[in-house]
């Protein structure tokens, strides 16, 4: 399936993310800062930080805000559906806040003292108190989601959102473990990988896309197919992701080329490597992955051995792979041709992006 | 208000439990057990073993099981309220569960490597999966309370359920950063302390008998009273676990007579000396507490310290005092005679215990 010519000018402009994020990024920016303004015990300052609106001493700065993906499909989900947005704003918040609070908690987990180009909030507050915030984010996006009920959602379907987030987190969470237990396993097939990712990448992603159809309409075979769609945007998401954490420029991402090799990070590229390569670059790769720490030298081995079994292009067809089965996914349901046009500008975004 | 009599024989073996404990512990361990009965990443294991059901290998094992206080509370709430056990039995799983997702937590946040004579699960597993094992144990909760509907409560009622239980646990988690923040500050008075407390204990404690009334009846009025019973409650057990943290017994705390002044944790019976010890006897205190780690002899003169000003005496009273205000919370509330003297019972042993 060619790439549909309708979403060129969503992403004419590099810098310019398309238009899906536009549309929607004030009225969730303002949903979050509210949620956010105030507290009793000074824990959302670091929260505030953390999403980019304040520096380490809670004076407010322009560092870059996220993208607010999970929000974003949410919105649109909603909205395709013929819901209202005011409904489906408390759900987008509850995305975003479960994303950012298990970004808090790996960042813990990696030891990772940078993201986004900002010292990680245990870089700056320690573990003790990382954890912490991390734990509080999570139950503002409970509170979050509650607060649906207020908005004229019925309370049946607030259950059901509420059980939809709770599984979605359940899966993003085992996912973390899994990523957790493959750390240093050589043996870890592509399926493995794809198993991994579908859980700790993909329940979020997947529960966005339902979780706004769901309060946007009673229609359950709609709501499936979103579902569905959301499953492959979160691949093209993170194999996406994981191509930029091997070469991507660091200028964009903030992390030297081969970064993730380097750090011996679980990663589509990596994973695909070790079940394809065979003989001496087998050896040299599986012999590379179970050293302690990495030098230069290796870094570089690793990378001309997943040049020479093409990696890289392998990686983006599969992307391409998954952004096609997304739109399909959608291609019987009825949809304004101007949403559709959105939802392939936001896809091929994913596939395509440099940060 | 003097000790009432009544409950005596709830408390005659130092080692058996009052009778409110005894009549649901098998209801209760019951639906821990079959909640964390499988799982397909294996994280359920360090969650088993966290409960005291299985060993670091995952076998069976005869660990000390916790005495299981808020599910306890809750179903004895929604019982003294003519509610049915069953559909009090979700929250009282959820109510457990945020209780030990906390303390997994909390001994990574204080480095704890021993909990009730066992090893903590940061300190088998490290702390990556310990982060993860509790944010599982906490979603188990969300999907614990969920299943409340299936057990015939009502969709309104189930809504104000999360919310309570949402809103304990966000003020579980302040009070816990609260605790975090004062730590090594001399300037924590018993007032701070207090309000510290009611929130990282206290909310729970409260919790618990609220939602289990809440389940039980649509007596607001009830409610409220059982609400504030679990407020007094959540300062008898707090100071009273303070009381052991510094004069405990080593074989039934596990813990070293002074370990919780050695480790220089906020503790009632310190802030109550910061606050009313004066003169040379403060100058010490405050001195002692300045210092990055304290020898045996500077526990001994903290020891001193405390006996003098008689903070043992005091502590003990204030739990008396909330003991008492515990019990005439529930004054003008219609209860069934056998289930007052359960609660005096109850009441009675978390001023007592040693354990």
């Amino acid at each position: 399936m060619p790439t549909p010519p309708t979403h060129t000018a969503d992403t004419a402009q590099s810098d310019q993310l398309p238009r899906m994020f536009r549309r929607y990024s004030a009225r969730i920016g303002e949903a979050l800062r509210s949620t956010l303004s105030h507290d009793g015990v000074r824990v959302y300052d670091m929260l505030r930080y953390y999403m980019g609106w304040v520096d380490e001493d809670g004076n407010p700065c322009t560092a870059t805000e996220g993208k607010a993906l999970r929000p974003t499909l949410c919105l649109f989900a909603c909205e395709a559906n013929g819901g209202s947005l005011a409904q489906a704003i408390p759900a987008a918040v509850a995305l975003e806040f479960i994303h950012n609070f298990s970004l808090i908690h790996d960042d813990i987990q990696d030891r990772d003292e940078m993201r986004h180009h900002r010292r990680t909030v245990w870089a700056v507050w320690g573990v003790p108190r990382a954890v912490v915030a991390g734990n509080v984010l999570r139950i503002l996006a409970d509170k979050a989601l509650q607060s649906m009920v207020g908005e004229g959602v019925g309370v049946d379907r607030a259950l059901d959102a509420g059980a939809l987030l709770t599984e979605a987190y359940l899966e993003m969470i085992e996912g973390q473990y899994l990523d957790i237990s493959y750390e240093g396993r050589p043996d870890i097939s592509t399926p493995d990988y794809l198993h991994m990712i579908s859980r700790k990448t993909g329940a979020l992603i997947r529960c966005a896309l339902n979780i706004g159809a769901v309060i946007g309409t009673d229609d359950a075979v709609a709501a499936e197919a979103f579902r569905n769609c959301g499953s492959s945007l979160g691949y093209v998401f993170q194999i996406r992701d994981d191509v930029l954490g091997v070469w991507g420029d660091e200028e964009s991402t903030g992390k030297p080329v081969g970064a993730d090799i380097r750090r011996k990070k679980n990663s589509f590229p990596v994973a695909y490597a070790m079940s394809h390569v065979q003989g001496r670059d087998k050896e040299r790769l599986t012999d590379i992955y179970r050293m302690e720490s990495l030098t230069d030298g290796d870094v570089a081995t690793v990378l001309d051995i997943l040049d020479r079994a093409e990696v890289r292009e392998h990686a983006q067809r599969l992307a391409e792979h998954h952004r096609d089965n997304a739109l399909k996914a959608l291609g019987e349901v009825r949809l304004a041709p101007e949403l559709r046009n959105e939802l392939e500008g936001l896809a091929h975004f994913l596939l395509s992006r440099n940060h």
